[in-house]
């Protein structure tokens, strides 16, 4: 089989030997746009079998086929994180899609909060991206891209036992903030922290270029499984505070330990 | 006074009373472009000076007059801390230098590596870019962007005494390799490292896309200031693994903590 290059990701099934018959679209991209023929070696994963190494078996203009020869990775499930946030102008939120498919997140979540300008979001072309980052990455997991939500009705029906890692000025020491409010009552060392194998669930909010407003501020303070925590003494936009939260929670609670 | 809303990063010295005559282009964006009139507010800041609150006492087409009022924040130097990276494509370039300037960094270092795409930047256009991201984040300080140079000759002649946190992937933990290359012999607690004042200078290697030629992996290995740290399980583009690098760093052992 030629060396397989091209990363694909696909709904069908996969497993050892199983024949994976090709959509339209799919059979246009490999041969139409990357000119594969029969034979041709292509990674493919769905988000629920790893990644495997399949030949090219049938190459039609319309439809094919391929067959799965090995399991070339094993399925790496993020840990449960969510990320929130406000959606932004569509770069930036392109950017922050597929920095979170990058960094490790099950869901994410587009939040419209009381200062976010977009009352509208292309969840289709959100999830393209989330995919796109998947298939460039190595990913062999796709996080789910949720339609927009009013944030004040995602918190009203939060879950009692998720936790919420508020990124917001003015608070505690970035990581000292996190460990606390991960049930430690006084710092700890954080190779003494509680790191896994399962953090529980938690979610990371990120705020609109506005901020917040008093009410949702108020709200979040109130919340049990709110843990405010900071990100340094300078002001960062909306996409670098979604990769810098992340970076933060996965060091300290989540995969990268 | 009316507010200031409008931060503009210029040359001069600012201080009390003291007068700014404007160059043509200011007096073009000031009162051409943002349509300001004598006795409109503006905030200033020069990379040395802190952000001063001054005031339109003449405005012309090919010039005009600001007088400095009042400090409205110190200078905020960020710590010794540089950013070395391998340039990408254009649009994620200039990501990573307006990222660099939002997080903190004295200086970035675009770097030619073997397996670099790009034989030249445009060092203007960059550090224009940093210019713009310290006026939107509210930095008082502005990064030095240098102009691009062989990987081979910046390490020929290293400082022996900065370290350099290198971005690899198979490597340890990504804050227990942190901490143990910033002098912990034993993993300890977060809480108990040698967090500041100072950590001392430091510099974050980010690869290029297709990772670092066998030769140069053997002589940063070789290199006693070289901190191998594991950016996570997965593979991140160069853009994300810098914000994510200096995330890390910010947080275990710099401003952020």
């Amino acid at each position: 089989m030629a060396d397989a290059k091209i990363r694909l990701f696909l709904e069908q099934p996969l497993g050892a030997g199983q024949p994976v018959p090709l959509t339209q679209e799919q059979a246009h991209y490999l041969f139409g746009v990357m000119r594969l023929g029969k034979g041709a070696g292509v990674l493919v994963f769905n988000g629920r079998d790893g990644e495997w190494r399949a030949e090219v078996a049938e190459a039609g203009k319309r439809g094919g086929l391929l067959v799965c020869a090995e399991q070339t990775a094993p399925l790496r499930v993020p840990p449960d994180l969510w990320l929130m946030f406000a959606p932004i102008k569509k770069a930036r939120t392109d950017f922050i899609v597929e920095k979170a498919a990058e960094m490790g997140v099950r869901r994410i979540l587009p939040v419209q909060t009381r200062f976010t300008n977009s009352e509208r979001i292309r969840q289709d072309r959100l999830q393209a991206h989330a995919v796109e980052a998947a298939e460039q990455c190595g990913g062999t997991f796709v996080p789910e891209v949720c339609d927009l939500v009013a944030l004040d009705r995602l918190l009203a029906d939060w879950p009692a036992e998720r936790r919420i890692m508020w990124c917001d000025e003015n608070m505690l020491g970035a990581r000292a903030g996190l460990l606390a409010g991960a049930g430690e009552t006084e710092p700890r060392g954080f190779e003494e922290a509680p790191k896994s194998p399962s953090p529980g669930p938690w979610a990371v909010l990120i705020g609109p270029e506005g901020g917040f407003a008093e009410a949702e501020q108020a709200r979040l303070r109130r919340m049990e499984q709110v843990v405010p925590v900071s990100l340094g003494p300078r002001i960062l936009r909306a996409d670098t505070a979604a990769v810098a939260a992340l970076t933060l929670w996965q060091s300290v609670l989540g995969d990268w330990v």
